[in-house]
């Protein structure tokens, strides 16, 4: 319905995490009906972003500077955070908790899948251990399977240059309640009461 | 985090139906991690549909042609179906059991709002009237107080006509377990039995 233009338009939108079919209408319906204020103002900040935006070749964080401002950042604290994915570190700057730098692994490795080693940022990770000096490095490691023998799979590889390596508490979030929970994070949490 | 361009790109994704800050970085994440296959894409369809997609001066369906191919599809029935919304239009082509024409009237009285007669697309909807025969009107408004009042002005202009006026059945929707059902609609469907 309404041409080819249209149905591309919505395949497109449909693709996106969290949307399908429905909301993709949805959403083309709104840009279209409103095309001076949503639709041109955002086909001009895609092809923007799409020109300016770029993976940071030390952390692998995405930004419109290579290095990513965190890595360009001197006031930061001499640590290393390892997580899984750009999404991850931009959950962890919004805690405003963590004041050190990253490192985008890019995924876990997985059986499944089929990932390995070679197919992560592990490599770059070993060589920014090599050419410098660091206080600790963090595995912040999705508390799955995969990311469970990734962290097992990189404190191996870390021993060697003698760095502290921590990984993130598990137990019960914040405002859990109890009976909603699985089983896997109530034993956690009691294994490690305090 | 990222720099402006990233920020603008979240904004502008955050103000879309159904769609929040949160929802937004991740769509934006995903864009950004899959440039060649989902961003370029995105931004090639979204220009692609602004340039070729317009209201049809007939009936106010979008479409990369106007009058639109609904409108001049010959086969379908001399019938009119009143709509609110071009998204309102698109559900009952889906469906697939009416064959006849559309008129977008754009929006519904309302007194809270202050959108009146003129406000809404019912001077064309007359004149198509004058200059066609026409075998029947069906009223599909919202069944809401708003719609239901303008479903009432509509009948009392498209009096003169002589034309046969319909409105859609309310009552239980399919699968509807009564016991989720508003009063209202239990009411209707209990006084229209059949």
């Amino acid at each position: 319905m309404g041409g080819p233009e249209l149905e591309t338009l919505i395949a497109q939108f449909a693709r996106l995490p969290g949307l399908g079919p429905r909301s993709a209408r949805r959403i083309v319906l709104k840009l279209l009906c409103e095309r001076e204020t949503k639709l041109l103002p955002l086909a001009e900040a895609l092809s923007r972003a799409a020109a300016a935006v770029r993976s940071c070749s030390v952390c692998g964080n995405l930004d419109t500077q290579d290095p990513c401002a965190i890595c360009t950042d001197t006031a930061r604290e001499r640590r290393i955070c390892v997580v899984e994915s750009v999404a991850d570190l931009w959950a962890l700057e919004r805690a405003r908790i963590y004041h050190g730098l990253y490192h985008v692994l890019g995924g876990t490795l997985s059986a499944i899948v089929g990932r390995g080693p070679d197919d992560l940022a592990i490599s770059p990770l070993l060589a920014r251990l090599e050419h410098g000096r660091w206080d600790e490095i963090i595995l912040a490691l999705p508390a799955t399977v995969d990311g469970a023998a990734t962290a097992h799979y990189l404190m191996e590889r870390l021993k060697p240059f003698g760095v502290a390596v921590s990984r993130l508490a598990q137990g019960v979030p914040m405002g859990g309640a109890l009976e909603v929970l699985d089983e896997g994070t109530l034993a956690t949490a009691l294994r490690a009461r305090s």
